[in-house]
């Protein structure tokens, strides 16, 4: 079969990954061109090509010229303008504020983005351009068709399948309409993050009822980093599996640093407004103010932020709770207020100008992702009073933005062992009206720094699997250092099958599609396409050829595991075909699992079972086929 | 704080690595001299030092020399012959085909063990010398005493700790006596692997009751590998955690391989005989017999080996059963027995002869480790009919090796989807009378060869929670290669970060307190206590100086995610100072949670907490502290 070999592509502009996730093909399909990518199989197969949710974007179809420079074409440019509720507006002047020149560290600065924009969109006068808003109002929008055609994925090939799987009393359809994603997303138990000035973004869903979905941090710090490696970051996640990325820049150059992702990213991306304005204050929370904070909100809504992290749930009276955890207050949203409240004794800006913000949400259709400032840094301080205070606070804070059409979605924990994980779903249900649940893991023991991608994978499969609609990674850096180009993959892989996990076991439809196909390619040893099929089909490749490395060892039927004479695979095959040419009663491919076990447990069957395959064997059976048949 | 750097020491034997773990400094505990570790922490933290339970053996012990041709020191020696029902016996004369020297590759050979023993002991004629014959005899051996001290770690200090799990049933004490662990034993709840030719173990124990373990699968195979390479996997699995070792050999020198490695383990070592009976077969199953069989498993006993995974489960009718499966049957031992069966059309030998090998089992103190030979090997055939048959019939062996007072453990799967797991372990509680799980994984999805080991941790941590006794290890190889130093050093971390995190779920009494030590350091900023109260001191410390190499950085009370002017855990050190320094109403320590979070929530107390506070900041109040204080 034709193998596609991932290209490096360098330009003038930051240089980023394109070319083809090996083994696939960029496919666009109906009349919406939904973007997805296909794995062909080894003709030898008999099975059709395996279609795969994609989020990569134009970075890997190689029908597409890139030019970071330039920004990614706008998908959505017509359905934004087509609705007639925006207009043009001068943007808000960048100043030097914007991009950290205020603080004592002004060490230089990035390259502005080249292409930017002069005049960004609002919504006409009073009017609200979120996609709840039209939902409410009985509008599909191109955004929720395109959510459905790429939800829909495999569900054709896997409607006639049984449905296996406990999903906790999410109502996940055989098949998604577009009807049901407004459906959902009126409901508010789903959001499309979509702003209005991010027409490059291609609309995807986060939802109970929807695939899970994994969102990959990125971003500068006041230590290191710098935008080339920020935007190749953001790509490099995306191609691996990220469904959005949250740029969460502090330090200097904020400003520039997001224009370069923002207009170079097909998936939402998220930030922390509270980061850029600290930064504005030269990093002296006292120093924030309700009028600075607005300010930045509306310069990252104009420059398209699809949701922001808002911490309005950390109000005075649940800061002084923290002081007896053994972690106090591990957000840096949540410390920054906390430390705000405590300096000002008073309740908390974000807090009492709760409405006015959702005024600006709703103007640019940015999305709220409520931020958990309380979630416990450790074990001990899981499912404290300061978490759960500040939980149902959240729930408030939904409602009010649910009164006026604004989409919302709630951070979850952190660090909470496997017993308490559940209780942290049922609560957020509860308090928050299923509005979507975007949890941090959460890791389930402290005591590994350097693997706390899996110690909170396992928490976030769990999660996930209980209800929790978006995962947010965490990298084999967590707690020590930023993560690198290696550690951002290794990440998103991660959450990626943590994510799929959740779905098979919520009984997702066609999950179980993917890894049919891998198994089968596994037992028939079609290696190439058990690494094509894979989450990471480099690495699957890479480790093979470490103990196998010659060309022929991809298409022999055996592995370094056994080597070529001990095999069970090849064992299994023969126990097939001799069951195929020997059909025995005491299998029946009509009988239930456990009526056949049963009966295969008692003494009469088996001694039964061996006088006929005696029998058999002496009338002329045969273990083994010709090679040719 | 003194610093112990990890030495490697080389000699004419095989090298292995030796030298403390970092930061650790082993301990001899109580009249047995249980083997533990000790983290110091530093002096300013006021705490006392962290001790560990540590599988690591005399390598890490800087006051015992090393010499790999001669072997551990005899740790049983006296506790075994001082019983009085052994004898010693001229050990069965090495044969050509022991190491594989009958087949087709004669490609060379290893170095015999140079200390090898030329007697060995066997239990006088007649005699039962299996711990579980003692335990029902209400006779307390120095092994179970062992096993008591080693399980008791930190309970004194968790004594007064509120214990906090969901073990789904099972009975972990607060304190562990040796009567507990003899209970376990007789009950066959526990058990304590420990051949009386491998007087180098320290005894350990495993059971629903006690903490979780984890095996490490090493060995030679047809196609790669050394015996020098392979002792050092098993001194290096070791160090990292695992608390035994299967030697999975196949392909030549098998006996020689086992020999070395034997007489080097401070843990007991597993094997799965029929591979190197297939060996001796020139790997024909068709070819292989009850005699051969046997005298392998004595072969083996004689050495040392601690417990044999014996696939007496694979049954005749049972074989059709996983004709339709998607991968048929994938452990090498089931489908060696299949084949067999298919091949003779008769029963398993091992199921026929079970009685004979359970004669054989109890007079060297052999284990069983009943192996899953029809575990699923792809989620599409997880808890199918053939798993379930077979399992049940574990169930029935395992209540005849009872009969004979012989203990007992159960394999099991595999892949598994998340919400089909409690399922196997609900079943194999019934069906195996309690006798300890001993599960691969199991993984939870099929799409991510190369990350493995992660897909799998998430299954064992939910199934060790669930009240698996021990999880095998699965590396980033799994499926694809063979697991080299790197990878079996990620499988063992990977699988003890999930026996953690179960046995922290299921409210083991004094887990938790390395959870919280290590989190008091991250606190604090002590990044060498964090680093050395990790499962990964070397990894963590290396990803640290990654972002921040510089000395000064690991007593910096910063890191690299925020720098220094940015930082939450400062932030919340502020709250605490204001909290004591404010001791407010509105969170009193001895409220139950709820009630304070539900009084944190409501609008009047948040009032008075504000007015409260701004009182008292005009009174003199001040957020910060001087430095001094």
């Amino acid at each position: 079969m034709a193998d596609f070999d991932p290209k490096i592509t360098r330009t003038d502009s930051p240089a980023v990954t394109t070319g083809p996730i090996r083994g696939s093909r960029k496919v666009h399909v109906g009349p919406l061109k939904v973007a997805m990518r296909q794995v062909m199989l080894e003709p030898t197969s008999g099975e059709a090509p395996v279609t795969l949710y994609d989020t990569s974007g134009p970075y890997t179809d190689p029908a597409v010229t890139i030019d970071i420079g330039a920004g990614l074409p706008e998908l959505r440019r017509n359905w934004i303008r087509g609705r007639g509720d925006v207009e043009e507006v001068t943007q808000r002047e960048v100043r030097p504020e914007d991009n950290g020149q205020l603080g004592p560290d002004r060490s230089g600065g990035v390259a502005s983005f080249p292409n930017v924009r002069r005049r960004v969109l609002r919504a006409k006068g009073g009017a609200n351009v979120s996609q709840m808003h039209y939902a409410r109002r009985g509008i599909i929008t191109p955004e929720m068709e395109y959510v459905a055609h790429r939800e829909n994925l495999g569900r054709d090939a896997a409607l006639n399948t049984l449905r296996d799987g406990e999903s906790f009393g999410a109502a996940i359809p055989d098949f998604v309409t577009p009807e049901l994603v407004r459906d959902e997303v009126a409901r508010g138990r789903a959001i499309i993050p979509s702003n209005i000035n991010h027409p490059e973004s291609e609309p995807m869903a986060i939802g109970r009822n929807f695939l899970v979905k994994i969102n990959a941090n990125i971003g500068n710090s006041a230590v290191a980093s710098d935008v080339a490696a920020e935007v190749d970051k953001m790509v490099w996640s995306i191609r691996w599996g990220a469904d959005t990325v949250m740029d969460l820049s502090t330090g200097r150059n904020i400003h520039d640093t997001r224009e370069w992702i923002v207009r170079n990213s097909p998936v939402p991306i998220g930030t922390v407004p509270i980061y850029q304005a600290l930064e504005k204050v030269g990093g002296i929370a006292e120093d924030l103010t309700w009028e600075i904070y607005r300010d930045t909100l509306i310069e990252q809504a104009e420059q398209g932020v699809d949701y922001f992290t808002i911490h309005a749930g950390v109000r005075l009276p649940f800061v002084p709770m923290t002081a007896k955890r053994v972690t106090g207050i591990v957000s840096r949203g949540g410390s920054i207020m906390a430390k705000w409240c405590l300096a000002h004794h008073r309740e908390s800006f974000l807090y009492e100008r709760f409405d006015e913000i959702t005024e600006i949400m709703k103007a640019y259709d940015v999305a709220y992702s409520l931020g958990d400032g309380l979630r416990p840094g450790s074990i001990a301080d899981a499912n404290d009073e300061a978490q759960f205070a500040e939980l149902y606070t959240l729930g408030e804070l939904t409602k009010r933005a649910w009164a006026q059409d604004v989409q919302v979605m709630i951070e979850g924990p952190g660090h909470v062992p496997m017993h308490k994980i559940k209780e942290n779903m049922d609560k957020q249900l509860e308090a928050c009206g299923e509005a979507p649940f975007y949890t941090l893991g959460p890791l389930t023991t402290d005591i590994a720094p350097g693997y706390d991608h899996i110690t909170s994978g396992i928490g976030a499969a769990m999660i996930g699997w209980y209800g929790t609609a978006m995962l947010c990674y965490v990298t084999p850096k967590e707690h020590l250092g930023l993560p690198d180009r290696d550690d951002v993959k290794v990440g998103v892989v991660t959450y990626k099958l943590a994510a799929h996990a959740a779905d098979l076991a919520k009984g997702h439809p066609a999950a179980k599609l993917r890894d049919d196909a891998l198994s089968r390619a596994r037992f028939e040893f079609r290696w190439r396409d058990q690494f094509n099929l894979s989450l990471d089909p480099d690495t699957a490749e890479q480790y093979h050829d470490q103990t196998l490395p010659a060309e022929g060892a991809k298409t022999a039927h055996f592995c370094s595991m056994c080597g070529p004479k001990f095999c069970s695979m090849k064992i299994s095959a023969e126990v097939r075909e001799f069951a195929r040419l020997n059909p025995s009663p005491l299998a029946g491919e009509g009988d239930s699992p456990e009526a056949s076990g049963e009966r295969g447990l008692s003494e009469e069957s088996a001694e039964a079972g061996m006088a006929e395959m005696s029998t058999r064997y002496r009338d002329g059976g045969d273990l083994y086929l010709p090679e040719a048949e």
